[in-house]
């Protein structure tokens, strides 16, 4: 009985900490493990990005619970899903992108059964009273069903990808992580597909070298670019960071051309 | 055999780690659940309104563990107390000040007993020395009276609470959260037995409107008054910072005024 | 089946979790303790002296998971060990300094045993493919000499020590904590050998009263050195910061001398 947590609720406030209270009052078995509660205030992409990164690491049947909720007390959803191998219980508002962007199987529920709600339900922390609830039960085994009613479709922005043409990748920054490091939509996988060997890279009006294997292939403070942790094409420093040396931001194009021999 | 944990130590260094690493090395069975380790340094006062936040929400019988301790090594007495529902252990400094004004029922001891010490005591960290230990036995079911000799009054200071007339209610800002939403002392139980609807909000020389039932009822960016998660009056902005837009302390007024028509 | 995790990647991404994830899947009954996330990026030293502050306060067992890594992907090795009561996972970068000259009793080997490895290895993120799964396998009782071949010598750093002669101590500050504490490479133990006391105590050019008992020996916003909770000897500041009131860094001296009468 696993939970994991992901919010923008920040480790200042006791927020997170009640949470895991609700949770424990109602099954002192279930653990809980952070995944992190600094994704920035109402940044449902990079939320949804965080749980791309994350939610396949953990043991089949875990719960991920899921709360960066900018439209709490609004008209959107408060949802419990099964995709895949794993439970989600969110807001419906795209937090789920990137998961149903790699998961067939999905069934889902709008969590309006109010027995599983925790009472008085507040305005502004659902959380606390309605998604906390809804992953400790779900973590003890009560059926997706017994939640509430059918959810149909869920809310899911478009996933960035690639642009790919013979002779060219256009990739996008989708995230930059604490190191600096700059991570695009491009799958080692599709990059596979293309078939060109060697490339040059180009991000903010420089050549940079790769792929490489590993860091070490460059001096200190040099730029790189390899396939990183999570399958992704990165760009990085070795030992600084590609963001700030680069000018790096998410949403800047990459690209990838097919090496051509110039004769001056 | 729950145990929470605030501190203001930060989570920087290896002080917090350390504390679980001792109530883990006492039995290794006993959970540990952190509130907060972000309270401001040596502000007992805000260390008093995160448990306040908090200790509700855990299964009857948790261990809260507080170490907010200006005093440590000087004459405060080191305390452990049961409250209501809940144990408490901490220097006796001003930390249970909202808990012991929210529950009548109460015992407490002086940690006195050495026995339950960790040896030797060192002059700056009773938390790793004292208190967690402490903690770590209360949660096995060692009885109160076993840690030491009787308390008697433990230190309070006065909790702040709206100055009301009929005609007006002026509340105090008594917390900033991390979104910058502003929590007054006035509780909504408070509120409900004034009677006075509709009413004029007045924080920071500008009419907020309000209580309005949900962050949605206004623009974004807008201000709004509204009673919050933890069932007191707090000021937002939609999507923004109160404390910042409207430059709200701890310790500031905001008032809320029967509205009179005026003919000019 | 205890396991600490001690790492630079801060908590903002998702690489801790993810860390967890993993040693769940291995084996959901293990637990995890943060010690730190908060090493300065790629400090070693930083690692190290974190880890010599805290792994002895965990029950005989424990398994400590240390990853500060600059040299991943290149020749550095992974390694597990036994040292003294508790076992360690990290490269072989020096991590281990302090508690190798803590401790004699020692095995180790290199994680050269790809069965124990999560496929496929990142070139980036050995944490997750490499040592957070050496290090579930081990709090689930495999034996170390099952991860690989034995490491011979481990890398060590000099550990800093004071100068010793008879009329004077010269030690250095070794890390500066959270709140600004200044402490040295000066323990306790060897302190009590000098057998000088009344000293002058002279840091950042200015004479410190000291070594006090506690904080509360001296007004509010003094210097002061003390014995801290870690045995060594430290120089702060009651109730503020003695490494921004001083401008005392990591490798700056101070000097206990004997007190000598002087007639003007």
């Amino acid at each position: 009985m696993l939970i994991t947590l992901l919010t923008d609720f920040g480790t200042r406030d006791t927020y997170v900490g009640v949470m895991k209270g609700v949770i424990k009052d109602i099954d002192p078995h279930i653990e809980i493990i952070d995944l992190t509660h600094e994704i920035p205030a109402q940044d449902i992409a990079a939320g949804a990005f965080a749980l791309k990164t994350s939610f396949a690491y953990f043991p089949p049947g875990t719960v991920h619970l899921a709360v960066v909720d900018p439209g709490v007390g609004s008209a959107r959803r408060p949802i419990a899903a099964h995709i895949g191998s794993y439970f989600y219980v969110c807001p419906d508002n795209g937090l789920l992108s990137y998961v149903l962007a790699q998961e067939k199987r999905r069934e889902a529920v709008i969590l309006n059964n109010t027995q599983y709600w925790r009472h008085p339900v507040s305005r502004t922390f659902h959380g606390r009273d309605i998604f906390a609830p809804a992953a400790a039960h779900l973590a003890c085994g009560v059926p997706l069903s017994d939640f509430g009613t059918q959810a149909g479709a869920l809310l899911s922005f478009p996933v960035p990808t690639p642009r790919m043409t013979e002779g060219q990748i256009l990739c996008h920054v989708i995230s930059v992580d604490v190191f600096g490091n700059v991570i695009t939509d491009l799958s080692e996988d599709i990059y596979n597909t293309w078939h060109v060997t060697p490339c040059v890279i180009s991000a903010a009006g420089q050549d940079i070298p790769g792929p490489v294997a590993s860091y070490s292939d460059v001096p200190d403070g040099a730029a790189l670019a390899l396939f990183g942790s999570s399958g992704h094409f990165e760009v990085a420093v070795r030992n600084g960071s590609a963001a700030r040396t680069l000018g790096l931001n998410i949403g800047d194009g990459i690209s990838l051309s097919v090496k051509t021999s110039t004769h001056t």
